[in-house]
């Protein structure tokens, strides 16, 4: 390897404000494997920045001439250019179930976090990207990022509704991979350190085993997720 | 061991239909471990047949001296009396992700399915079932049975949004658990197969890669899914 590898990381304004749940698991699989990592920071508007990458979106990771972009593509190269490690997966049944872990969180979590701190994310961005993203997250909700504000005690309850097999599983063992953590952990991490990082909302309730689990994975590789400032400060 | 296990398997009026999702688990795990088994068909409310198990529900499996209810206690149950037979989780991660996935399927999935099949379901109940399974089921859903029926439509759109993350995997992999069915597939399995068995309702589009995976698990165990009936005729 010529030096650590360089993961290009979505920022707010604020450059060391890093919020998005798809670089967290990036930032906690490179942790996993104890790989050290240069992030530079980056706007949803510079495009060019990664057109190396063939796409426009972030995480990216440059491993010597290699690149990869997206969370998964990125976890399996990993797993796979640096097998000695501490494996994110555990071996090919791990890996078929955590990319079902994977799907559930993107495509059901994710979209109901997004309703949830919208209106405060968009308050964090860099002023270059609000014209940007006030666009593409308007046609992808149908609504307007205001509008969203005034559904949230609403959608708060379908979001703790809908997170029922996490608490459940949490509720019977310490991480979602089992004993310790590992991707599917990195994967839901994400998604709860996106909405800690914007918004002063409470996903959960203290007393939910989800909340209990979340601590435990701030604390986790050394306070990794923990030593990003909160939005509730 | 004292000739093969037996299965307390919850049956209709005719003893022959066998339709509860988490006996239909059992069934597979019970296939995928090579273990011979005897089923003994139950109603509702035949708490007596099986209160040597400590309480009044079905799957419950005596095997020798041993009985043991719940379908994921008989899945760890099967793992750990019979480690050398096929591995229903392969590993401690396996074990914990599936776990995931069994809290999914039972707690997000089964009441959405539940909605859309128990009006069908209730017409091949043995009579004696019936009065339990009216008051059980519609204090459970805080509706009349026959008043789920005029909310299928919309209940099925709920139903096919909510299975995204399923048919994403499955659109990426042949089984849950990856190349070949492990328990992760039986827990889908059971919940898709107490609908084709009680409803003629298509739960997913025949161009879903979720009935695509479907047709592999029905034909799975020497077609031990496709031996039994469906509603659909």
């Amino acid at each position: 390897m010529s030096g650590p590898l360089r993961l290009y990381d979505l920022a707010g304004a604020d450059e060391d404000c890093r919020f998005s749940p798809n670089c967290w698991r990036t930032r906690l699989a490179l942790a996993h494997k104890g790989l050290a990592v240069e992030t530079i920071p980056w706007r949803f508007t510079e495009k060019e920045a990664i057109a190396f990458s063939g796409q426009g979106k972030v995480p990216v990771v440059r491993d010597g001439e290699a690149s990869v972009f997206d969370s998964w593509a990125i976890a399996e190269y990993l797993e796979k250019t640096y097998p000695e490690r501490p494996s994110l997966f555990g071996g090919e049944r791990g890996h078929a179930l955590c990319r079902f872990v994977n799907q559930w969180v993107s495509e059901t979590l994710h979209p109901l976090i997004a309703r949830l701190v919208l209106p405060d994310l968009f308050l964090i961005l860099h002023e270059k990207d609000r014209t940007y993203f006030r666009k593409t997250r308007e046609a992808a909700f149908g609504t307007t990022i205001e509008a969203l504000a005034d559904e949230r005690e609403r959608n708060l309850v379908v979001f703790r509704r809908t997170v029922q097999p996490l608490r459940s599983t949490l509720a019977a063992q310490a991480y979602v991979a089992g004993m310790a953590p590992a991707y599917a952990d990195h994967i839901v991490f994400g998604a709860l350190q996106w909405a800690r990082v914007t918004s002063p909302l409470a996903l959960v309730a203290a007393d939910d085993p989800i909340a209990a689990w979340f601590a435990r994975m701030l604390d986790a590789y050394d306070g990794l997720g923990r030593g990003m400032p909160t939005a509730a400060g």
